[in-house]
C-alpha cells in the first residue's frame, strides 16, 4: 500500500537514520528565476542521496515480518549504496548484483557496508535478470529500486519534511527516472495540500516516463545516454506510471547541456555538488521550463551528489567553454621562427591566458610553409573573447574556433 | 575593544543577516580519524565566507556612528565581497581596490553589490597602499581585512554559533591566514570555555603567523605562494599576533598536496565545496596534524567555498593521480605498425582506459627506430596500476611513470 499513512509509517521507521536534511532559501536562484526558491538537499543524505529512504523502509518492514534472509539488489549506484546502508543496519545479508564494467569506486562503496558484490552481466538488464534469479533461487528478498509500496514510501518522506519545514509551497519540483521518488512524493503532496503543484523532471537522454506520461501507456526507449545515470532508466513501469498520471502535475525534460550548466551553477553558485540526476530540477529552473506565476513559490529536489569526480572535470570544462571562460583555437600560422612569438605576444597584450598549446606542420589539410596551432586559452567572458578575435585577426592570422 | 561583549554586540548586529551556517556531524572524518568531528560551514555563508562578518560588524558600527561617507577597502576575495555587500546594505557607497591583473569573475562578484572598483597596482601590497591613500584624501573609511577590532569581533561570532550548538566541545580548528579570525574566535573560545583548545592551521607557503607566533615577533614572510589563497598573508600583524599568542594553543601548517587532498575529500566525500583556505583545517585532521586524545569532540571551521572552477580542475586533476585513478606514463616502443596497437590491446586486457595520448618519433632522447607515447590512463586504484606495470613489464615495454 502507498498512501499518507505508509509515509508516515516510513517517516517514523527513517528516525534518526536517515538525516533531516537541510531545505534552504536559494537566493541567487530566486532573483534569477524571479520565483522564491528552496532546495532540498538530499544530496547530503546519507550515502549521498534519497535513495536510503526508501530501501531502508523496505528493509524495515521485511524484518518486522521476520524475513531476514537476506536481500538482493541490482544496482551500480544510489540504490545499490542504500539497501547495503540498511542491510548492515538491520544485520542481515545483503547481495548486490553490478554490472561486469562496473568501476571498482562503486564497488568499493557498496563493499564498505559489508555487503556482498556480484559482477553480472554487461548492461544493468543482463544484472537486473541475474539478480532477480539469484534471489528467487536463494530464496532471497529483491529490493527493486522503484516498483515497490514500501521503497515508493520510504521515498515520500522527503515531501513530508518539505511541507513540515514550508507550509506555504506552491511547487515541488522533482527528478524522474523510474519514478519512485516522484510516485512517494506526489503522494505525501497531494494528500496533505493538493494545490501544490507536483512538478516532474526528466533527462532528454532517457524520455521512457515522460512519453508515457503523454500516451498514458507504459513505454520503453530504445536506448539510454545521459549523464544523469541516476534517472537513466530504459523502461517506464506501470506500476509507477500508475501513480505519476494521478499525482502528477507537469513532466518536462532537460538536455544534457542543460544538466551541466545546472551542476556547474550549483558548485558554482551553492557550493555543493549535486550529480546529473540531482541537477535536473534546478536545470529546468534556469532555463525557463518551469511555467508558473512570478513569485510562486518553489522547493526543488537535489536527489543525489554521487558524480565522479573525473565526470565533474569534464562537466567544468565544458562550462567553461560555454560561460566563455574558455576559448579553443585552431590558428593558422607560417611555420618560421618568430611567428609562435608574434601569435602568444598578441595574446599577452590582450591578457589571454595560455593553458595549453600544439604545434602541427605536417597536417595534410595545410599548405606548404604553414603551421597550425592548437591553442586553450583562459578568458574573462564574452568581450574579452571579442578583444582576443580582433588583435588576432587585425594581424592577419587566420583561426577557426573549436567547441 | 575585542572581548565577549563586543562579539556579543555582533551578534545582535548579524542576526537576520549572516546566515546561521550548519555545524554538522562528519560520520566519515570521524571514522577515520577516531575524533567525533563537526563542520562549520562558513562555505555556505552569504557571500560565500565568514568575512562578511566581520565587514558587517565593522560598517555597522560605522553606521552608528554616523560615518556614512563611504568605505574603501583592498582585497581580490572575500574581504571584498562582505565589504560591499555590507556597504549595500546601508546603502553607503564602497570602493575596492583590486590588483591590475584580478579576474573579471572576482571584479564582478563585488560590482554586483554595486561597489565602484579600482584597479591599481602590480600585487596586493600596491592595492593596499593606494586603498589607504585614497581612503584618507577622500576622507572615507578604511576597513582593514583583520587588524581591526570591529572586524575582529565580528569574525569571533563563528565561535559563539558553534559553542551554543554544542557545549561539549574539546577543541576548535581555525584556518589561518592574517589571523583575524582567529584573534575574534579565540577571545570567544577562552571566554566562554577555556577548557576547549585553541588550534590554528596555516598554509606552509604563507607563513608569517606561525613563524611569529613561534618566536613572538610580528614577521613577515619573503614571498607567499599557495592554493590557499584566502589565507596567503605576507606579514604578520603585531595587533592580531598579540590576541593570538594570548588566545591560541596551537598552530599548525599544512602544505599545498595536503590542502588539496582535503579540498577533494570534502567535495566527493562531504559534497561540498571548500576553497583552499576553507581545508586546511581538515587537511590537518587527515593528515594526523592535530594531536588531541581519541574521542575528542573537535569543530573544524570550513571558512569559505570560493574557489574558482579552473583551479578546482587542476586540484581533482592532481588528485585523481595521487589517489591511484589516474596515471600519467611514457612509454618508449619501436615505431612500426602494429606497436600502438599491441600497446593498446595490453591495456585493453587490464581494463585501463586511455583517456589522453601522445606519439613522437622525433624526440632527441630517442635511438632510431623507436618512438614514444605519453599515455594518461583512468585506473581503478593501487593494484590496478600494478596491473598495468606488470603486462608491460611482461610484454617488453619500457615505461616512466610521470607524477
Amino acid at each position: 500500500m502507498l498512501d499518507l499513512k505508509s509515509i508516515e509509517k516510513a517517516q517514523q521507521r527513517l528516525q534518526g537514520v536517515a538525516h533531516r536534511t537541510p531545505f534552504s532559501y536559494a537566493p541567487i536562484l530566486s532573483e534569477m528565476s524571479g520565483y522564491e526558491v528552496y532546495l532540498k538537499k538530499e544530496n547530503l543524505q546519507r550515502t549521498g542521496a534519497f535513495k536510503l529512504r526508501g530501501a531502508f523502509n523496505k528493509i524495515a518492514t521485511l524484518v518486522e515480518n521476520n524475513q531476514k534472509g537476506g536481500v538482493v539488489a541490482a544496482s551500480a549506484g544510489n540504490h545499490a549504496q542504500g539497501v547495503a546502508f540498511s542491510a548492515k543496519h538491520f544485520g542481515i545479508e545483503a547481495s548486490i548484483v553490478m554490472p561486469d564494467s562496473t568501476p571498482l569506486t562503486k564497488i568499493l562503496g557498496v563493499k564498505e557496508f559489508g555487503a556482498n558484490v556480484i559482477l553480472h552481466g554487461a548492461n544493468y538488464d543482463e544484472a537486473y535478470a541475474y539478480a532477480m534469479n539469484y534471489a528467487k533461487e536463494h530464496q532471497k528478498d529483491f529490493v527493486h529500486p522503484f516498483t515497490d509500496d514500501e521503497v515508493m514510501s520510504g521515498q515520500g518522506t522527503v515531501a513530508l519534511e518539505m511541507i513540515e519545514d514550508r507550509d506555504d509551497l506552491d511547487a515541488i519540483v522533482v527528478p524522474v527516472g523510474g519514478g519512485g521518488l516522484i510516485a512517494g512524493m506526489g503522494v505525501a503532496i497531494n494528500a496533505l495540500n493538493s494545490n501544490i503543484q507536483v512538478i516532474g523532471v526528466a533527462a532528454e537522454g532517457a524520455p521512457a516516463m515522460k512519453n508515457s506520461f503523454e500516451t498514458k501507456v507504459a513505454e520503453g526507449s530504445e536506448s539510454v545516454r545521459t549523464i544523469a545515470d541516476g534517472i537513466a532508466v530504459r523502461d517506464a513501469s506501470p506500476i509507477t506510471l500508475e501513480h505519476i498520471i494521478k499525482e502528477v502535475d507537469s513532466l518536462e525534460l532537460v538536455c544534457e547541456d542543460e544538466i551541466a550548466a545546472a551542476i556547474l551553477f550549483l558548485l558554482e553558485k551553492q557550493k555543493v555538488l549535486v550529480e546529473g540526476a540531482g541537477a535536473v530540477g534546478v536545470a529546468a529552473l534556469i532555463h525557463g521550463k518551469l511555467d508558473l506565476p512570478k513569485g510562486s513559490k518553489i522547493g526543488i529536489v537535489l536527489s543525489g551528489g554521487n558524480i565522479d569526480v573525473t565526470m565533474l572535470s569534464l562537466i567544468i570544462e565544458k562550462g567553461l567553454v560555454k560561460s566563455s571562460r574558455k576559448m579553443k583555437l585552431s590558428v593558422v600560422m607560417i611555420d618560421k621562427p618568430g611567428s609562435l612569438m608574434h601569435f602568444t605576444e598578441l595574446l599577452t597584450t590582450v591578457g589571454a591566458n595560455i593553458v595549453q598549446i600544439g604545434y602541427d606542420r605536417t597536417s595534410i589539410n595545410l599548405e606548404f610553409g604553414d603551421a597550425v596551432v592548437s591553442v586553450d586559452l583562459e578568458t574573462k567572458g564574452v568581450e574579452h573573447q571579442e578583444e582576443v578575435r580582433t588583435i588576432l585577426t587585425k594581424h592577419g592570422f587566420g583561426f577557426k574556433e573549436l567547441h
